[in-house]
């Protein structure tokens, strides 16, 4: 039996035709008391333009029911099943700072923790320090060495840092040192699989060396390490696709995901606007363009219904932009719902809207949650949008004779 | 886990109820400029009632975007998943002539090509030769014989032909001999298996056979050979379905491919009206008529939206004298769509309407690839469609107590 993979490695053919796959993060909701969800309230003429000449459906990540994060969001909407393809946290928390891990490398996500006088954990975020009290701890513990394997320490936010082993012969096969309760110690590293043995000598080296660094710094004296993994080995996008395919997208994790499958990265702003100013600069120089714009599931995160609907208004003005620069298929969808009315990610499906000149239109009334239901794309797996971007933009060679 | 084939051959069964599956080939179309499409715009007032009075929906051959030529295309219809069944090309040309295959048998599809006085390709189909320029050089190849294994050599059109290899110990695990470009030598036989080291060895001998034989005669003064392929060897509609099963086709591929299924050959005419006469003659002897009409294709592959129109009407005026055999069950669908303003085979779902008097009716105001998406089939894989026609003619038992 056929994977996709082998499928589109099969069929699929580089030619000039443009495909836009602008990604709206938490782009699905549900109704607040209003009764309708973000997309229903936001005034959208374009993309309900779009959704009447076009083809809609709705998205699912992970299966019915699975609320994903960032990573399996993203790795479906590029046709990974994220049940298949993972990515560590540690790696993921590596991205997020934009850090280059090398082959080889294991990557932890760490939090610092307070533990009182016998060892036992009293705070597991260590009162939640500032970013700046964060970095100047984790220079006490950049750049030690344990049996040739260095540590590279590196503050992300808050009580949140990535820790990175260095060296030959490591393994990730490792369990978290976070205990999740309080009034217990932090534990010595777990070992999942017996090549993991020597890692674990030296993370548990480099745990004791820190709890004697970090002794004298309270509340932040202890960390927490969890999430060890390798950066994963994907089969690429050029592979897969023969897509000559670059990331839009201002925040550093984003770029990361995009990096993993193989995109290259084009430098941006922080803005909607500085966006669509580099999918105009390039727009020559690549036939994939994956544009990833932050603020609607911030607002949601936030819980904030209206912030979230103008977030999204905002993304429907500048669509004729895009529609001007003539792509041959533009997608329109999110990586995951993020209800405000639930203030974080959900398992809700994600509303899809593809639209290219070779579309047998859907003829919608709008772009909306409600009549993505009714879409021809139906109801799929995230994962089995590629094919369609990839058929619409006469991508695909015939199977069989 | 059951397949379904495992689930038909448990509850199927034979009775004298019959089955009809009209194939208007390339059915499925996209609105032009009209904003209709083909099935649309054509006046089909008795593919209505049926869409009114039966269940509709639509049919994915290999997947979401797609697009499956007629071998995979026919293979779904008859319930068989074509990524697991596959006919190489070589054997689909044969299939194309009413050639009769034989066990062991090594067909390729060939191609007379041009090279100039260095061995170099000029010319990938040596300037497209006549059919009848084709034959007479098909001749000098034909009847060879290389260490006991016979090639036979038959033309198809233009500078197309058929080759095949009769003998012991034979392998189709050899590659194309085509390089795809001009400017290089044509390629010895690639072997892709190290059971196929003989029969490369055959095929190289009878390439520079014929390379010898045909220095005399450009501008098709050599060959290029593809698609190596034995007859595969599928479970037949008989043992799967218990169907006493009967092809009426005009064209040979398309009884090709229902032999290959094990349905049996009628005798017909060339055109629609021969093809109703011959299942008029025949409906007391078959229990399952497949019946295979291509003009629409045709039409849609010339980009001729309104000759394709007129070849939907021409299938529903004689859709009242296939109705009055009274057919348990008659369903009408296609093997792809085939829209004209795409002049080509595409991955668009095809429509099919399923007429039974057992239905829970859809009903739906007409049959469209519009009203098709809110059919109780739903959008399903081509490969469904025979449970839903067995079910319907009543010859499927109950599944456990």
């Amino acid at each position: 039996m056929y994977t996709q993979f082998e499928l589109m490695r099969e069929l699929s053919i580089a030619t000039p035709s443009k495909i836009v796959l602008l990604v709206i993060d938490g782009l699905g909701g549900i109704p607040d008391i209003s009764g309708k969800t973000e997309l229903e309230t936001a005034h959208t003429p374009n993309m309900d333009k779009l959704a009447a000449e076009g083809i809609c459906g709705l998205l699912q990540t992970a299966g019915a029911g699975i609320t994903p994060g960032s990573a399996p969001g993203h790795l479906g909407l590029f046709g990974y099943d994220p049940l298949d393809y993972r990515i560590g946290r540690g790696v993921l928390e590596a991205l997020g700072i934009n850090f280059p891990l090398m082959p080889g490398d294991i990557a932890a996500r760490g939090n610092f923790c307070t533990i009182d006088a016998a060892g036992l954990i009293t705070d597991r975020r260590a009162g939640r320090i500032s970013t700046e009290e964060n970095r100047k701890r984790c220079l006490l513990l950049d750049g030690l060495e344990f049996n040739g394997v260095k540590t590279i320490v590196k503050a992300v936010t808050g009580h949140r840092f990535v820790a990175v082993f260095r060296g030959d012969g490591l393994s990730a096969e490792l369990g978290d040192t976070d205990p999740q309760q309080l009034g217990t110690p932090p534990k010595k590293v777990p070992v999942l699989a017996p090549e993991a043995t020597y890692t674990a000598d030296i993370v548990n080296r480099f745990l004791s060396e820190a709890r004697e660094r970090l002794s004298a710094h309270p509340p932040a004296n202890m960390i927490l390490l969890r999430g060890f993994s390798k950066k994963p080995v994907f089969p690429s996008f050029a592979d897969i696709y023969k897509l000559k395919s670059a990331a839009i997208a201002s925040y550093p994790m984003y770029r990361g995901l995009a990096k993993v499958v193989g995109m290259s990265i084009l430098e941006t702003g922080p803005n909607l606007e500085d966006e669509l100013a580099t999918l105009k600069k390039h727009f020559a120089d690549f036939d994939f363009f994956f544009m990833h714009v932050k603020d609607a599931d911030a607002a949601g995160e936030d819980g904030d219904f209206m912030r979230k609907v103008s977030a999204i208004e905002k993304v429907d003005k500048i669509l004729p932009q895009i529609m001007e620069l003539n792509p041959d298929v533009l997608a329109i969808t999110g990586d995951h719902s993020t209800p405000a009315t639930m203030a974080g990610h959900s398992w809700h499906p994600v509303p899809c809207l593809l639209y290219s000149k070779w579309c047998r239109p859907d003829r919608l009334a709008e772009f909306s949650e409600f009549t993505c239901r009714q879409g021809s794309l139906g109801q799929i797996p995230a994962a089995s949008l590629m094919p369609q971007l990839m058929a619409h933009a006469l991508k695909l060679t015939k199977y069989g004779a």
